[in-house]
């Protein structure tokens, strides 16, 4: 609430959403998953302000053999959405529902070893595979290590969602790994319960995707894989009418945060701060004062630096944004 | 203790300090400052285990009026030190003793705009100066801003140094706004009370310096600068010996950490990063199930973007290394 | 000639062409312009072998008003053209069949500006457009400045293709700007008449497309744009049957190259000279004998410092190669 | 002597030479080598307009056996020289003076693999050494390969100078390995015979250094050493008076030329031409005049990726400069 707040305040645009009399509850079991983001037949048509129950995609790539990575679920229509508004997103559950998590390393794709984009004369790594046991009850994993002087490791879980988006601009089709102003791959920690996910809109019915469930992730992803599992989601798909962004933004109940997906990582860390200084703008902070006060309180979490774009999040504590007039 | 507990159990090796009986206290005022990391004349020659209290030197620059920044305390010669030692520096406090800190956007100097090595042909943006009043009880800064809806904005304080060195290898001498394998002007909001910094030696003796307190400091110190301000520190000086690191350690309750410092800023990501599980080697894990963890758990801090070299801390929490044997 | 036999030679493959007795020759005149590399619905289907006489395609964009910039020429089916084999498309001519060639100067796009991508919180520059006389004859291009003490200036021409391109793999689709391992927007000042292009093949039939003359582009295409014109071409259109790469190659009268498309433009490099390298092991260079040499002899010519993905090709001298057995 | 001029038209700024009647020669053969680029007492001081004949230092490096790097011959005191003036460094010969030459892969150093800065979990290569056999009259160099279908390999000569520096601001000192706006380790082929390379000087005397002979090189000095040895030089030394620059500048008969060094390489890219646009401004060009114009001419030479910097050499065609008024 104190969001929207803001958001009217700063820009004195009407905030659309369905309304709480006449909110949708929609229950989805996605039945495909598709490997692009791209303008295509939507599997599913919502209104404003439907709150979805339903799950990202299960796929061999879960299980104790192994197998292919699921697709994202997706494309979802969302009515009345066009290229003035932006798509709001938010996150009420994000909840492992498998037994099992994976997590992998790859010879060819990785964050601290050469790989196809980071190629090196050196031999490549030989790739592994964790399986990962959850236990749904105390919110936490184990696995068996493979080389180390302790033979079994517990973690505690931090469920999130690695992949939200819309689809990007044109004729353009990203596969799923990709990140971008669209969202997309940004495997951001923050993306979890509790946050909203604001995000562009290129194309009229906006194409929603999600997936990409993560039982934990550290930052940067940087082994290239999070505890890759499926999960059950519920999401409030709704609208800002009459209000555009160029790249996504998160907020949750201690920050307003923005995404910045490119590469060079500097280059994702630039986009993604000079977007919080225009996100700092609406709320009246002067362009210079907002930047000479990054320097003081921003705090900047590396989302994914593996993907073909690397993700920044920049993030503004919400207790130094001014008072509602 | 705990750390030192790991560091025993990890490598065997002797942690030789001052010992409690014989643990000097050493209260020095610094009367000249330098501008570069360098072998020079010690103003100071301390043994291992030696706590100092002292101050960072006070400068024009953090007064009402400006002026040139005041150079690096030391180098601080540390008896016994050798290239096959490591020095070890606790951070027992480190606190505001100026009523006034400075902050400051440069034309030439900073992380979201061009600069001198970051050159464009866009017009560089015009220079600024913020004086924030320290209120030390309340542990709160004030400034005016310069353009913005609001007049004030106040913040609280998370006070920390900016620099703490050895002097570099060979007879190199860096300016003190580098980091390095020698630390430097890390500007890593992790050293602050309660950390403990780790640092190579590359002479005898060690020659220490440090310097450059913020009273506050975002991620990146991304406009430029922190809170300048001078400080009152408490260090305690101190070797393990017969151990060498190639890079930074910082280790605090909760984690042990790495910074890395290099340009681009994915160099540093990836040195500080590869450096953490080199650390974590030491701790019995296997390298490859090391990398895996961190793709769960690291948390990467962007320590600076605005330094001739970029420095990225690599953090990896406690709990999840193994308990002592 | 003396390619095919290195080739032949290196990898004891079958050069499958369509043959001297039986080459086609086809006449083309496109009528649509595609803005994305995409599998789509092929605008011609050629044997292997075929001699294309055809043109880029022609818009707004390069008269005296000003317009929109042409799409594509394609994708054109290549029969027999399969995932195992690779695609050569010999340049026999590159000709401005135009008067006018436009040159741009945009405000989000270019190499020593800030842009969309390398965003910065500097003012962007002022835009600008200059058109360009040319002369067939002589083979020059005049144009007026626009704020210098000069009022004009001539320089010769150098006419070149700045996009050749398959579809890239599954269902991805890349808008026209970019370069990759498909190929597409390189802005190679190499592929030029009496170059030959080896492109990888991700889909039955390849889908080749072709477009963006430039008249003449420096290294880099450091403004954004070259010469921009429209162009007659004929393209030898061919096949290596039973022999993949995965980054584009380009071979002369006097170099053997590898176009790597990537951002940072560091990864750009490693990529194209990594490539090199391995095309050298065909040639019967041991792995690290090759790295030795090209720290002695190769040519590396940065491409584009303004696509999505920068472009870098690395060269290694013919004269170098061994002689044929 | 068209540089001349052109320097003269474009700054009308007085070229001050110690003039053809007062020509100094002077004979010096060097008996130490520094491993820094710093102040320290100077070897030999000059006036402006000496013609040096000299030769850079010998040491095991370039022998049969291997062994260190020598030093740089330096610093010399330029009688005269100061902070608001530049260097001029005429090079009239570099010439081999020994019978061999070393290139060597080290597993620690090298543009195309892992190395110490750019940090990955990937196994180091294998160090390789080189000798190369010298051929003073047919100007090539032999060496054996060490896994090659081919057991011998013979290349052309192009001897240049890797180092040509002054001593850097204040009281840094870098170590051999550095280029920087000081010049130092810039490792471009540019610098050879009929090249003047133009150097900022800041502090009284200018502090002249040479060293680093590469009897050839190729683009980025890639695998992390040229054909390393030592080489008899003739240098004239100059002033320009009353006039400074940033960064270093080469001309040639055909070029003038910008060096910009730093990392990551899209940096010293940017350096260089920025810094390019603007020496195109002294000769009347308009500023975005001279951007649009490098985007059709400019040829971009990337010099080293291996060194503590990168180096790119931005060069313009002098053909398309304003003919003198």
């Amino acid at each position: 609430m104190k969001n929207c707040a803001h958001l009217l305040v700063a820009s004195a645009l009407l905030f659309v959403s369905a309304g709480v009399t006449a909110q949708d509850t929609v229950r989805f079991s996605p039945t495909v998953g598709y490997s692009t983001f791209a303008v295509r037949d939507p599997v599913l048509t919502v209104r404003p302000g439907t709150v979805l129950i339903s799950q990202t995609n299960f796929g061999g790539y879960y299980t104790e053999e192994g197998g292919a990575f699921p697709g994202e679920v997706g494309p979802i229509y969302i009515e009345g959405a066009t290229t003035n508004d932006m798509l709001v997103v938010r996150i009420h559950q994000v909840k492992p529902n498998h037994d099992l998590a994976a997590a992998r390393l790859y010879a060819t794709f990785g964050g601290l070893t050469q790989d196809k984009w980071v190629r090196s004369l050196n031999q490549p790594i030989e790739e592994r595979r964790y399986v990962w046991r959850l236990n749904h009850e105390r919110m936490t994993a184990t696995t068996q290590l493979q080389g180390s002087a302790i033979q079994e490791i517990e973690i505690d879980l931090r469920p999130m969602l690695g992949r939200v988006a819309v689809a990007p601009r044109g004729e353009e089709a990203f596969g799923g790994l990709w990140p971008g102003d669209f969202g997309g791959n940004m495997d951001a920690v923050e993306i979890t319960e509790g946050a909203t996910v604001y995000l562009p809109i290129f194309h009229d019915g906006a194409y929603f995707y999600f997936g990409d469930g993560h039982a934990r992730q550290g930052h940067g992803e940087v082994s290239g894989t999070g505890l890759e599992t499926s999960m059950d989601v519920i999401l409030e798909i709704d609208l800002i009418k009459g209000r555009t962004i160029d790249w996504p933004r998160i907020e949750n109940e201690d920050y307003i945060m923005v995404a910045g997906s490119a590469r060079p990582l500097m280059d994702a860390f630039r986009l993604a701060h000079v977007e919080l200084v225009e996100w700092m703008e609406e709320y009246g902070f002067g362009r210079l004062d907002a930047y000479m006060l990054l320097g003081q309180v921003v705090e900047s979490s590396v989302a994914n630096v593996v993907d073909p774009n690397y993700t920044v999040v920049a993030k503004f504590p919400k207790r130094f944004l001014p008072a509602s007039p």
